[in-house]
Parts: structure tokens; C-alpha cells; sequence
């Protein structure tokens, strides 16, 4: 899955039995959120998101794939393959299965691309680059289509996340200048 | 603060009052831990740990500043300074916070220079290359020294974590190779 950029509490509401954060634990620097019923801290840290931006070349110059969300937020909008890192894989692995999950696309693994922190809603986004090993894909259920896009077919005003929208950005400007396509690095305002 | 890398539970006990992951929410790929109290559903996912390699040169070399931990877990080891990202930062500011707090040190903060996926303990480890602006330091409750070394009286042998070690390794060896100091993506066992 893929969360949304605007959402300052990603949580879903997970935690709104949660109190806010006021508490502060023995030794520790900070406020923190407890559960008013069963007193368990709740430390909240950025979370990982990991992606990738996966590429077939053709004769006329490189595609990009997209998926058309099928979720909620940004149903209908356009993004590049990410989500959630979870526990037990690396920021590559959890990058390759999100590839899988969300296009069914077969890929060989590149190096990482775009490292994006997105302070607002307590983010850091991994994009690695990948190259498409087929032009045939699989969208899985959090996604309506699967499909490739050279730069002048892709719809600018339709991508979901601003991270997305910077690395593909990144890529074809890297491209069109003949540049080594080397780690960039921003934050996201 | 600087989490372990061999606790795989890193929590410090802050979740014992939850379940094992055992139960799978609706929509959901992934079972997960739910507080019995109050139902909260505790999505655990890795941390990203944030720190600098502060470097000061002279004319015999450079050195690099480590901190003794005056904490649990490795007391007593020396570390370089880092700790967990917290909301409201990049990663970039998070670790020069942490050198801030760590050592006290005067930096101007690099790239980025390596990036650790430290799978077992579910951390991503994110050290920023740092010019040291003095060679005077001012350190925290968590440290109880810190200092220059150069390359042949760092203490290996009590170095307090792996992804420390590697980046002390990867510095000097860039350093007597002289090649550039690109970003080293790496994964700890």
C-alpha cells in the first residue's frame, strides 16, 4: 500500500484511542503518547516507505511504469509501485515485493534513486531504480491498471505523491541530459 | 540515544504489554499485535536510526570522533553518534541533533554516506559524512567521552555496533584508496 502525502496522521486512526502527546517518560527527551487504558507508551518514529521507479527501454527512449490506485487516498490517481516497509525485509526487499504486489511486474533490481524525507506526515521515502525484465504486468488488488508511460504521455496533474511525481521528474531529466543517475536526495516541504 | 543491534526486541519492554502479532486487521496482508486493554492495534514497522562520521583533519591524516556510551546496552564501547529519527525532522537534522547531543560537536553537515539495513533488529541505519568546525567537544548525559582517533588507535575490537564499524572501515579505506566518498549501500546480517 501506499500512503497518502497529505494525511499529517497516517495512521488510519489507528491511535486515536491514544491520548496526545504530553506524557514524558523517565529519561526520556520527549512528550510522548500513552493509551489512557492500558498505559503503554506509545512511541511514534517516521516510518520507511519503499518504492520503485521501473523502467523498459525501448527504441524511441525509456518508459515508466505507473499503477492507477484503486485505494483510498488518491483513488484514481497515478503512482509509482511503494509502501510501507515492514519488519524481516530490507529497504530493496520491501521495494521489490511493493513492485510485486502493486503491478505484478518483473523486474531486476537497481540501485537506490530518489531518498525523499517527507517531514509532514513523518516520512522517508526509498525509490530504487529497476529495469522491467517484461512489458506485461500483473496489478494486484490496491491497483485498478498497470501500464508504461514515455515522458510525454505521463499525466503530470494525475500522479498521487509528490514523491512519485520527483523521481519519475528526476529520471527523465537525468535521461534527456546523458547524466549518471546517482543517489539525489531532497526534502519534500 | 543509540538503539542496540542486538536486541531484537528493541523496544525496551515498551510493548510487553501487547500480544504477539496474531491478529490479521481487515484489509490487511499482515498479522499484527493488538493491545488486549484497549484494542489498539500496534503496527510495528523498522526505525530509521540517524547519525553523523565526524571527521577532523590534520596534517597526519584525518581522525574521527567517537563517543564512549555511558548507557545501556554497551556501556562502555565507543559508538558514533546517533540515534532514533524522530517526528518532526529529516534525517539529515536528526543526526545532526544526535551529534549535538552525543558529543556536542561543531559540524557542517555532508552527504549522505552510508545506508544500513540492519533487518535483524528491523532498523535502517542512515550515517551523514561531517566536517568537524573544532576539535573540542562538549558531550552528553549519554556519553561518557568523546574523542579523536585516528585510523590506528580506533578501538576495534569495542566498537559498540556494526553499522559504527563499517562506517569507520569504509571512511579509511575510501581515504587510503582515494577515491571518492560515495554513498556505500550495504545490509548487516
Amino acid at each position: 500500500h501506499h500512503p497518502s502525502s497529505d494525511d499529517a496522521d497516517d495512521s488510519g486512526g489507528r491511535w486515536q484511542r491514544f491520548t496526545q502527546p504530553d506524557q514524558q517518560p523517565e529519561g526520556d527527551g520527549r512528550e510522548r503518547a500513552c493509551c489512557p487504558a492500558c498505559g503503554a507508551i506509545h512511541y511514534q518514529n517516521p516510518l520507511c516507505v519503499v518504492g520503485t521507479l521501473p523502467v523498459w527501454d525501448t527504441p524511441a527512449g525509456p518508459q515508466v511504469l505507473l499503477c492507477k490506485r484503486a485505494i483510498e487516498p488518491r483513488h484514481g490517481l497515478w503512482t509509482l509501485p511503494g509502501g510501507f516497509l515492514e519488519l524481516g525485509e530490507t529497504t530493496a526487499a520491501g521495494a521489490a515485493r511493493e513492485t510485486d504486489e502493486e503491478a505484478g511486474a518483473q523486474i531486476e533490481l537497481g540501485p537506490l534513486y530518489t531518498l525523499l524525507n517527507v517531514v509532514k506526515v513523518g516520512q522517508v521515502h526509498f525509490f530504487y531504480r529497476a529495469r522491467l525484465l517484461s512489458p506485461v504486468f500483473n496489478p494486484g488488488p490496491e491497483s485498478l491498471e498497470a501500464r508504461l508511460f514515455a515522458e510525454h504521455e505521463v499525466p503530470w496533474e494525475e500522479i498521487a505523491f509528490r514523491t512519485s511525481r520527483v523521481t519519475v521528474e528526476r529520471f527523465f531529466e537525468d535521461y534527456r541530459a546523458g547524466r549518471p543517475m546517482s543517489l539525489y536526495a531532497a526534502d519534500i516541504a
